[in-house]
């Protein structure tokens, strides 16, 4: 079995044949992560409703919590317009980041450099 | 004017030198869009408050909203922990999508393929 014909048709992949899967928790609305996937991530994400990535580190498969316990449940999996980016809304259990963060995005706001986003930030 | 030193010592760019950026509407949750950004356009995101891209299409910086009139105005940028994606949480003006949707994730759900999201899907 591969990802169905239908969807590879519209997938864009890079030079590595990989596409971004942005990672959002679906109730709060809460982006986790971004991760890669391949057409063979797709197809097992969509077929087994648990999150599957390509790792580019390790070049190597990897079921989201399989290690760490740190499970995503899909809920819903969509395309964007150019078929270049997925989107994917799981139930994350525990924490998305492998530092223990909650998102991946927590650890590191970036300073406004000259106050173009500072009244944005104040009211964060 | 370029880049904050410290912002580009922690960025980790692709074989391009560009970083994935993450967009979303920074009251809803809504993930509005996929775009890129090298430092030059983060460096004029940060300072100008305006989103601002890297066209790898067109091959030009491109500030979103200066011909659709469909502006983000950015409230918050961060990192995640590897380096290799930003977040904006931004204020869209209009629908993000070139196509006139909201968001450039509204109009290809992915049917699952043997029903790993079915359930899942079902409460949408």
């Amino acid at each position: 079995m591969s990802l169905d014909a239908r969807i590879a048709a519209r997938l864009k992949r890079d030079g590595n044949g990989l596409v971004p899967a942005i990672v959002q928790q679906h109730d709060t609305g809460e982006v986790l992560m971004l991760a890669w996937m391949d057409d063979e991530a797709l197809h097992r994400t969509l077929t087994t409703g648990r999150a599957t990535y390509w790792s580019r580190s390790r070049g190597e498969y990897w079921v989201k919590g399989d290690t760490s316990g740190h499970v995503q449940h899909v809920k819903a999996v969509s395309l964007d317009c150019d078929g270049d980016t997925v989107l994917l809304k799981v139930d994350q259990v525990g924490a998305a980041c492998h530092t223990g963060d909650r998102t991946c995005f927590d650890a590191d706001p970036l300073t406004p450099v000259q106050g173009g986003v500072t009244a944005a930030r104040a009211e964060r």
